[in-house]
């Protein structure tokens, strides 16, 4: 199991529209071949400077490299995410041996 | 739900004793009241600086801040977390609304 996840914070600049679209974008993901467990969340701590969550689990490490390739998402980063995202920070887990 | 994570990475001078200590003090948080779906974790994205990771949920805010004032999780912050943590980060998702 690899559990893919990023927090994020969206530019101020963008529109309620824009904000909308990009979440929308965001659920296409979930689409893509092999993911499981697909989540949007609030990053709610204020220990941390990031607004939302992006969770999903892979059963290995090929799945992953195919969901990274895969069209929907390279477009998805170049559409929605270069455009939208401020910040993020990548979160790999697997189960701790 | 409140899922309670936190990215950490330990000391590089501790022993193997001192962290194989460490972890077993981390799971005796699991026997907190309340706490869900405790997870220890491998983080292995070499996009950050942490190397693993301790996730659990709570029903509820007042759930959490018993946790976060139960002798148990006061004394490991005391006496584990302090003394072999270099650097971490919190976390806390609540479901996309």
């Amino acid at each position: 199991m690899i559990r893919h996840s990023v927090i994020l914070k969206l530019k101020k600049t963008i529109s309620e529209a824009e904000k909308q679209a990009f979440f929308e974008a965001v659920d296409t993901l979930a689409d893509i071949p092999d993911v499981q467990k697909f989540e949007v969340l609030n990053q709610i701590s204020p220990k941390n400077r990031f607004e939302y969550g992006i969770s999903m689990e892979f059963d290995s490490q090929i799945q992953y490299d195919v969901y990274s390739n895969h069209s929907v998402h390279v477009d998805f980063i170049q559409n929605f995410w270069i455009p939208n995202v401020e910040d993020f920070l990548e979160i790999d887990y697997t189960h701790f041996i």
